[in-house]
């Protein structure tokens, strides 16, 4: 799947995701990752006025699930079992790139990174592991 | 601070919370911990029609936030650096409990878990562990 | 399997762990969890005369694989996917148990948590959360 | 400081890292990062006979150690405060490299990831991410 027909799929399947909180969306898909981005607005921000972590984590899922989806096909019942994330640096407003890489994809697991960057400076604003379950019976490449 | 006392600080500090995302609140305090609640909407549904990974992650994250805050006083200041969330079981719509415990209040680092119950049967759905940190030179007890 | 069994077992299968870095052992094995020790001696500390990370990596990893084993029985294959642990405070030598849960119990994979702490004065010293992966086709209680 | 100088300096400070279990090394340092690496041999291995996950552990730990070294000078006392590991493949003995970036060189904390990579054939084995914490009044170049 290429990044518009993720992104037309999310739209269709998880509504919630910008009816909540907006701004998120697939920007490029290579083979073996992608790249994922928040327009962080004020509705982003947390105290101190900069982006909060949840967006950043939510970042970071939808990435993953992008990384998924984009490689196997429109598959939603994929869920993510682990994600560790570090925050390293603060972010204000305006859009954050998520880079993510697959650094596995198994037959029932997927491992991933993602190395979220504010677009304004390229500065690492934090940095997500995480792993996502495909259940069995799923179209896969691995 | 108690938990009515950390709630309204919450709603002054940090209005994205439940602007966006609403139904997230402290319900208990206690020494070296706290209980975080989250009320389970369609909001916070992904597909497959269970509550999201960015939503149970916004309350293991608050969880910490409300350690901090109801262990040292009213600052907003303190961030998260790292959170690490296992997700176990699928959870319907409903109200979900994140118990807290801290488990190291430091001088400046302050690791948290919290384990993420439905109420209506108990069963953990997810768990998390995670660190605060506390900026220098703010009231701390540790 | 009882705390002897698994005991004797890990003997068997994985003579490497008390060869090299010896003091591993299961103490106890509960419903839902057990109890492993590192009896730390100078072998195991690293500069500043502290309990290693790698040490206490090893006590946390055998907790889940004794986990494992007690609740589904000689299975020498399932492996660790993920471990993440937290260092709270620093460790002189002497035994260090290890409290272990079964967070979840699935077909696949199981979840746990152990907490480490000093037998001299009870402190947590570290904390860590991991996933073991069952291979298809073993035995599994879920 | 060099890779050869961080080994002496290794040799010196943590003896027991290869006294115990022995084959690691830092090969390469690079400004923003650094190579370490293990030969694995029979002594590293698990049930299976592959690489075990305490010895993958070891050797991003010592990644991690060895850019704090690196670029602040002979310095023991910092210590790994966080370490998030995933494993993605078995590994066979032989020589593993740990490819480790600093993606963030705070004032009190060091963020790094370490990428694990079987030399014969180069596929990712494992990925881990990690903090170390650096006390105050220590050398740093952030």
């Amino acid at each position: 799947m290429t990044a518009q027909e993720v992104n037309a799929f999310l739209a269709e399947v998880y509504p919630q995701l910008n009816d909540a909180m907006s701004g998120y969306s697939v920007v490029d898909v290579v083979p073996g990752g992608c790249t994922v981005r928040l327009d962080a607005t004020e509705a982003h921000l947390r105290p101190g006025g900069t982006v909060s972590g949840p967006s950043l984590f939510t970042l970071a899922d939808i990435g993953g699930y992008a990384c998924v989806l984009s490689h196997t096909g429109p598959e939603a019942l994929s869920v993510t079992t682990n994600l560790n994330i570090n925050f390293m640096r603060k972010a204000l407003a305006g859009p954050i790139d998520g880079l993510c890489r697959i650094l596995k994809f198994g037959r029932s697991l997927v491992v991933f990174d993602v190395e979220m960057r504010t677009c304004s400076d390229g500065l690492t604003v934090a940095h997500a592991t995480g792993t996502y379950s495909i259940p069995p019976g799923q179209p896969s490449n691995a």
